[in-house]
C-alpha cells in the first residue's frame, strides 16, 4: 500500500499514551514503522512503549526534541487524535523546539498549526513545513450521488462506535487484496489514515454542507482502480459523529459495507448503549437502499485485550449470530473479509 | 414570534425568482413584511412578483439599487439560498452599489461577504455592516447528547426532501402555540430562519465534527422556554444533505418530530425516488431511539400549487395512511400540529 511521504518521524504521544487518542501513534507505528526513529513521551523516556500503545516495542523513547537529536529526526508527527482536535496543553513548546531543530511538523488537529501566527512565522523563518492534514480542499460541490455511477467497486467500513477499528480493517483488507493481486486502493477519510497513506479526505473537517461532496470528489478524482476500500468514521448512532458517518455513506455510495464492532464494548464512548449488531446492520442497509443498494458483507471484530482463544470464540459467535464472515483483522488476518470483497468484484 | 433586527429591507432575488433558491425571499416577505420596502429584480421591475414568489404581491419591484432610493431602504437582503451557497454572478455589482448608497447587507451565502477584501473594505469605508448569517460561533465542542437532559420539550421538523416546508412548518407551529398562550421558541438552523428570527445556528456551515455540538450549544444557550420548535434541514435520504439532517436529530435530541412532505413531489431534488412516508417515519424513529426516544407526532404536507379541494383531499389521504394528524400549515393553519405538540407538554 502506498505510504505518506514523511521521513524519519519522531512520533509524539506526550500525555496521551494511555488514551484512545493515541490510536494515531499506534496506526502510524504499525504501518509506517520503517520511517519512525523514535517516540517523544516524557513519562516513558528511556523505556519501551510497546505494551502501552500496543505497537512500537523496541523504539527509543525520548523526553524532548533535544534528546531525540542522536536519532536524526526530520519530522515531528503529532501522534494523537483528541476529541475536539484542539492543541493539547504543553505541546506548543515541543513543536517550537522541533521547528527550531529543523524538523517539519505533521498534524491532524482541527486547530491548524499553519494558521497559528507564532508557529507559522517560526516555520517560515526556519524554512520548515507544517502539514495540517485536516485542511480540506476548496471549492467542493454539494454531493449528488455521483459515486454510485463509478465503474470501480466501493467498500466502506462502518461500525458501532468510534475507535472500533474501521481504519485498521480498511487498511488490512486493502493490503490482503493487494497481496492477492487485486488492484485495491485505500481511501483515508480521517487524520490517521491520511498520516499513514499520505492523502485522503479529512471528512470531519469539511463545512457540513459539503461533507458528502468532498467524499465524492475524492473518489472521482483518484486514478482508476478495481476497488476502493474507504475508511469509515464514527457511527450512525453516535450523537457526536453520526452526521459525518451518514455523509460518508451517501457520498461514497458503497456497493458493500464491512461492519466494525468491539468484542468487549457494551456502550459507546459517551455512554450510549450499543444495540445488537443485527439491528445496526439492517439500519445501515436501509439508509443506503434509496441512493445505492449496499449490503454488509462481513464483520470486523476488534478483540483488543482478549486472549487468542477468547477472541476466536467471540469471532465465531458473531459469525453465527449474523451469518456473515467475521474476523479480527489484526489478530487473525483480513482473509475472510478479503474473500467477501472478492466475491463482489 | 421574535423577528430579526434588520429594518427597511430591499430584498434581492435577481435571476433567481423562479428557482427553489427564492424561498429565502418568500420566507422573509411572509414573516417580516412590515420591514420590507421593495424587491430588487430587474426582470420584474415595475411589475408585481406576488404570483412569481408566492408572496410579496403589492411590493414595489425595482431594477437596481439607484431606483430603490425613493423607497428609503436601509438594508439589502440577499433573498436567495442557492445550493452550494456561492455568490451568484452579477450580484457583486449590486452589493457594491448598496454599500455605496449607505445600506447594510444581510447574506446567508456560504461565501462570506465580510471576508471578501473588496466588499469588506468598502463596507468599512462607508461605515456599513455586512451580516454573514452562516458564520458559526467559535469553540463549539463535539456533541454528547446533552440536549436530551433539558427540561424544555424539543420538537424537530424533519422531512422527505429539502425545500419541502420544514422552516414554514416550524414557524407556523411556533406562532400557533404562542397564540394559544404557550411559551414556544422557534430555533432557526438555516440562513432563512436566521434572516427571519435574527438568530439561530447555521448548522450547514459548521465544521462537520461540530455540527451536532453546535445544535446542542444553541439549545443549551437559550433562555428557558416550555418548548423549542427546531427547524430541520435536508433529509436523511438526500445524498447531499443527509449528514446535516442526522446531526440535527442527534444534536437536538427531540422529544417529537413533525414530518414534512410534499403532496406533489415523487423524487427528491437531485432525482432520488421518495419512499413511502410510513417507511421514512419508522427510519427516523429508529435513528433516534438509541440516543433519545422520539416519535413523529404529525405530518406537515406542502400542497403548494394545488387548489384547496385537492390539497384538502391530499391532507386527508396522508392522515388516513399514517394515522397521524396532518395539515398544510400555510393553506390550512398549523392547528392540528399545535394540538399534537400540546399533547406532549
Amino acid at each position: 500500500m502506498r505510504h505518506g511521504p514523511w521521513k524519519k518521524m519522531l512520533v509524539m504521544t506526550e500525555g496521551y499514551a494511555k488514551t484512545y487518542s493515541a490510536k494515531a501513534a499506534t496506526g502510524v507505528i504499525r504501518y509506517c514503522r520503517d520511517e519512525i526513529v523514535g517516540i517523544l513521551d516524557s513519562q516513558y523516556a528511556g523505556g519501551d512503549m510497546g505494551a502501552v500503545l500496543g505497537a512500537g516495542g523496541g523504539l527509543t523513547v525520548v523526553a524532548d526534541v533535544a534528546s531525540a537529536r542522536p536519532l536524526g529526526p526530520q519530522t515531528l508527527l503529532l501522534g494523537v487524535a483528541p476529541i475536539g482536535g484542539a492543541l493539547p496543553d504543553g505541546w506548543r513548546r515541543q513543536i517550537i523546539d522541533a521547528l527550531n531543530a529543523g524538523l517539519d511538523v505533521v498534524s491532524g488537529l482541527h486547530h491548524f498549526l499553519s494558521d497559528d501566527p507564532e508557529l507559522a512565522a517560526l516555520a517560515a523563518k526556519k524554512g520548515r513545513t507544517i502539514h495540517d492534514l485536516r485542511r480540506p480542499r476548496e471549492n467542493v460541490p454539494v454531493a449528488c450521488n455521483l459515486a454510485s455511477r463509478m465503474d470501480a467497486r466501493r467498500v466502506l467500513t462502518v461500525g458501532s462506535d468510534g475507535c472500533v477499528g474501521k481504519m485498521f480493517a480498511s487498511i488490512e483488507v486493502t493490503e490482503e487484496l493487494l497481496r492477492r493481486g487485486r488492484d485495491a486502493d485505500f481511501v483515508a477519510t480521517g487524520q490517521i489514515g491520511i498520516m499513514i497513506s499520505g492523502r485522503g479526505v479529512p471528512v470531519d473537517h469539511v463545512i457540513s454542507d459539503f461533507m458528502a461532496g468532498a467524499v465524492e470528489q475524492e473518489l472521482l478524482g483518484r486514478e482508476r482502480h478495481e476497488v476502493f476500500v474507504i475508511e469509515g468514521q464514527g457511527s450512525i448512532l453516535h450523537p457526536g459523529f453520526s452526521g459525518v458517518t451518514l455523509a460518508l455513506m451517501h457520498g461514497a455510495a458503497p456497493d458493500a459495507m464491512i461492519f466494525c464492532h468491539s468484542a468487549t464494548r457494551e456502550t459507546q464512548i459517551g455512554g450510549i448503549r450499543i444495540p445488537p449488531v443485527g439491528e445496526q446492520i439492517a439500519l445501515h442497509e436501509e439508509l443506503c437502499r434509496h441512493t445505492h443498494t449496499s449490503k454488509v458483507i462481513g464483520i470486523s471484530l476488534n478483540c483488543a485485550g482478549l486472549d487468542t482463544e477468547t477472541a476466536r470464540a467471540a469471532v465465531d459467535r458473531i459469525q453465527g449470530e449474523t451469518g456473515l464472515p467475521a474476523t479480527d483483522p489484526v489478530k487473525f488476518g483480513a482473509g475472510p473479509l478479503a474473500d467477501a470483497v472478492e466475491a463482489i468484484l
